[in-house]
């Protein structure tokens, strides 16, 4: 069995916020939204139906508590949800708030501009909200 | 209680191929990509997290079986699911087949270009093998 290591991009763009009881929970480092990547820790998949059903259950409880608090905390207009992984091959799942006045509204956040990184105490300051808020301390 | 009606946008982008048990599957009129979006036929429903639990699962279910078989029968290179919704806002998830060599790649499909809609001939037997091939017919 392979063990699960999180894709060097992904370490490379994100901060890690916890682990969920499948999935890690990243920040990507991009200010300008709030955008939490969930990745099941499971090696070698790629899709979502390569999931075992109990593994993707899981999944989807994952997603849907993280997006219903995202919403709520940041007063988002609309939770973009996406799995698209054709640079970044590993299995993970976007989670951005989005609001009528952000850079790329209304369309997707994906490819539109390069991110624009945390400052650092802003940093620190939503990975514990993120952190209190999502129960992962 | 609200009935559903499909969204007029999402009407006049796509032809039907069929009801699953919960989810309208329709097929983007955009002959460049093996794209279908499900609707889940649930009234005033805007985010994945509002849907019941067990419309959740469903939802999960049925998104799997046409993912899975769409990247088995199109020979796909990557899946990409997107719940986004920022100008339509009825909840509907986009299942798009990518292959390396299609317009977009490795960008999403979303707002990369103007859709090229399928001759008539070619969207009928389209329509004919989604229909068999999820067994919706």
């Amino acid at each position: 069995m392979t063990r699960f290591d999180l894709h060097p991009q992904l370490a490379a763009d994100c901060h890690l916020i916890g682990d969920l009881p499948l999935s890690r929970a990243l920040l990507l480092n991009d200010r300008r939204y709030p955008w939490v990547i969930l990745v099941p820790r499971r090696a070698d998949v790629r899709e979502i139906f390569e999931l075992s059903p109990t593994d993707r259950g899981q999944l989807l409880d994952e997603s849907c508590h993280v997006g219903e608090w995202l919403m709520d905390a940041f007063g988002g207009d609309k939770l973009n949800i996406g799995a698209l992984g054709n640079l970044v091959p590993q299995l993970h799942v976007h989670h951005v708030v989005r609001h009528v006045d952000d850079p790329a509204w209304p369309g997707p956040v994906w490819g539109h501009s390069p991110a624009e990184a945390y400052p650092e105490a802003e940093r620190a300051e939503r990975l514990t909200r993120l952190r209190r808020g999502l129960r992962l301390r």
